[in-house]
């Protein structure tokens, strides 16, 4: 009845390992349906993470647990999803088996949905002096960071160094960049104005470098420079064409032998995958991203499937599929169904579908009540973008609870020009102060 | 016009620096309406925290901005008063200086409000293996620890190690070990109860310790048997007349020779004075507290004033004011209504009026819709005395936002049973585990 060419069905319920519990992870999960299955999901964190609000954690608009939810929690109704908090350490495609930290797992299916990590193109060294935002962790340390800056700037009495502190410099004109600017302006002018004594927080400096000619590359040039006008009006410098040479401690080297000091840099500039793809011994990209077959799997492994961001697959326009959450979230279904068919013995022949990448639309937000957005051929800005940006975050945003409080949290700052999350914990005020010039001398932050 | 012993009163508007930003410290600020004096306000947070609260952050009810406010944005509308971030290392009283790390405050008025830390009884070395319960960090760890415990247990084969890592002590009968303990049988109960595989959550021992008789002896012995049974309803252990005698990696000695083998031990036993009290040269209890004159200023300082958990006064009724919030707060108002006259010159006479205690009552709440409390003459107990507390609570809670989001936290998880802040950050699974007998040769999750 069920005949494959290099795949052999157990006769106990195949067992499908999903490593990593994010969109593709997460949404592979739910939906596989049947219970002919077993699946394990293995992820290092506790929570799934809903990354496009992280920006907001960053910039003190929202509390980690609001955009998290425990994957638990979330699978509790699944019996045949086991879930596994562990570190992958190692991974044999010949043997079948995934090596965690705390033991072994040997699957007959095994589904890639690791992610991507900052990017730093070939300067691990900028790292410490420029983190990047891609976990909560990174959220909370960058908000620790700025919020300490400005304590710093308070009791600073030199201009320069002061300035230093109250700089903050965003690499990366994406999606991610141009929010963070359009946040971070936006705290700095309205939320800290009236908190302290000495200096004037709307005196801050926020910078945004993008070495493309325009900020956000993924949309329209009509729509990037309706953004670029919206963050200028908030008082950003946007410097396009412009590269980065150097990161130093608290300064920055660019094209044309510019430089800024700033104790406040901001990664947002490119992802790699995972670096866990190249244990795989398949081939990958510049970026370590999998390049895989038609139908997801790994070349040569039908029984291994890459998706969401560490996987290279070309859509059909002959652009490869961008590495955002609805892609993810797409091959995660796709896979889905494609292995529900093969372990129920429904599929009918031995080959198997191919992906197909359905573009619904990009968008981005800049600070309060504005944004851009582009859904199929429709383009617009302004407030009814920035409806469409704030409700289609909501319908997303997994979990009720979620949805209530972040609403509440919004509502609240929209209309006080208060933000709810500016706390800071795991930071004594003077171990850990931010870097800044006249520290080069002492110990570097990173090594603390 | 203006006349007192001890006491020159410059002619620029005195300075008054405070120390801490806690109850007592936060209540001066706002109670002290005049602008004839310049405020600064020390604290090495940049928030204040509700503490009656912080219990439901380390069980996973609450997060951590939901109970903590920036200092700054409460103090923001008060011009003469200066936040500031920061350490205090020394003191000196007769220079009138405080040392912080970044700099030195000379002071007219210094009023103390640096409360208390987690007293041990001379045994410091507990502190890492049984956490007290003070700070936004602490409340963290603890929900960390016990979280990564249950993983644990979820992937351990062996028996003893498991139930080791299911077991959570709590040390001290007070209101907090008591709230802890409903919260934590509660979480095992019906929060975690469908979300492993392995093993049963419901199976989780909590075992709560007291020295002395009887749980909450600040209640009537008829209020502490009612919380008594409310806990052994939920599965509460309680062993009473019991004392610690050691506290090991993983485990517990008590009197009588019976151990207990834990991987969450959380001490809610003891507190003692701010160290700093040591710096100052006054008399102090055995607990570190300032023996203070009856108008709450140092003895030979009237200058100086120690308020809240670091002051010992007595109460009409010849018993020591007890370590809590209200205390805390009347104290503040006692000395800002003091200073305020002596400031402005509206003071008439040389003697200062003393501090008179009124105890609002006490209460505490165990889990889900029980708690038990004694107002004035009047005790209540259950479904009236838990909607007593949530009132009492969410008056205080400073900061409406904060209020709006506890009531939809709660509602939410009394309806659902789910609790929104299962969330751990800052901890890798594999290298933060929590401390089990097996790994008593490894090194010390403290030293992590």
């Amino acid at each position: 009845m069920y005949r494959m060419k290099k795949i052999t069905i157990p006769m106990d319920p195949p067992h499908i390992v999903v490593l990593g519990a994010g969109f593709g992870g997460l949404t592979f999960c739910q939906a596989f349906r049947q219970a002919t299955a077993r699946i394990t999901v293995v992820d290092r964190q506790n929570h799934h993470l809903f990354q496009p609000l992280l920006y907001q954690v960053a910039t003190a608009g929202l509390s980690a647990p609001e955009i998290a939810q425990p994957i638990r929690s979330i699978l509790r109704d699944r019996p045949n999803v086991t879930v596994r908090w562990g570190q992958v350490s190692d991974l044999d495609l010949d043997q079948r088996t995934v090596r965690l930290e705390t033991g072994t797992l040997p699957y007959d299916y095994l589904v890639l949905a690791l992610g991507s990590v900052t990017g730093y193109f070939n300067h691990p060294e900028w790292e410490a002096e420029a983190p990047g935002l891609k976990t909560l962790e990174d959220a909370l340390q960058i908000r620790r960071r700025i919020l300490l800056a400005f304590e710093e700037a308070e009791n600073c009495p030199d201009p320069v160094q002061r300035s230093c502190l109250m700089t903050i410099v965003i690499v990366g004109g994406g999606p991610t960049g141009v929010e963070l600017a359009g946040a971070f302006a936006e705290l700095a002018r309205h939320v800290l104005r009236r908190d302290f004594r000495r200096i004037d927080p709307r005196q801050a400096r926020v910078v945004l470098i993008e070495a493309g000619p325009r900020l956000l590359r993924q949309l329209p040039p009509r729509l990037a420079a309706k953004a670029a006008a919206r963050l200028s009006a908030l008082g950003v410098e946007i410097h396009a064409n412009t590269h980065v040479e150097t990161v130093r401690h608290g300064e920055l080297q660019l094209t044309g032998g510019r430089q800024i000091e700033s104790a406040n840099i901001i990664w947002a500039a490119g992802v790699a995958a995972n670096p866990l793809t190249r244990k795989l011994g398949v081939p990958l990209d510049r970026a370590g991203r999998v390049l895989v077959n038609p139908d997801l799997s790994l070349p040569g492994h039908p029984e291994v499937f890459a998706i969401g961001d560490l996987a290279l697959v070309t859509g059909a326009d002959g652009r490869p599929v961008p590495g955002v959450s609805p892609a993810a979230m797409q091959m995660a279904r796709h896979v889905a169904r494609l292995l529900e068919a093969e372990v129920s013995g429904r599929s009918g022949s031995s080959t198997r579908p191919s992906f197909v990448y359905r573009d619904r639309g990009t968008m981005a937000t800049i600070g309060r009540s504005a944004a851009v957005a582009q859904i199929g051929r429709l383009q617009f800005w302004g407030w009814p973008a920035w409806a469409a940006w704030l409700l289609i975050h909501l319908i997303f945003l997994i979990g009720f609870r979620n949805k209530a409080a972040v609403v509440l949290q919004w509502t609240y700052s929209y209309f006080t020009y208060k933000l709810g999350s500016r706390i800071v914990t795991g930071a004594e005020p003077a171990q850990n102060r931010p870097p800044h010039p006249a520290d080069k001398a002492g110990p570097s932050e990173a090594a603390a």
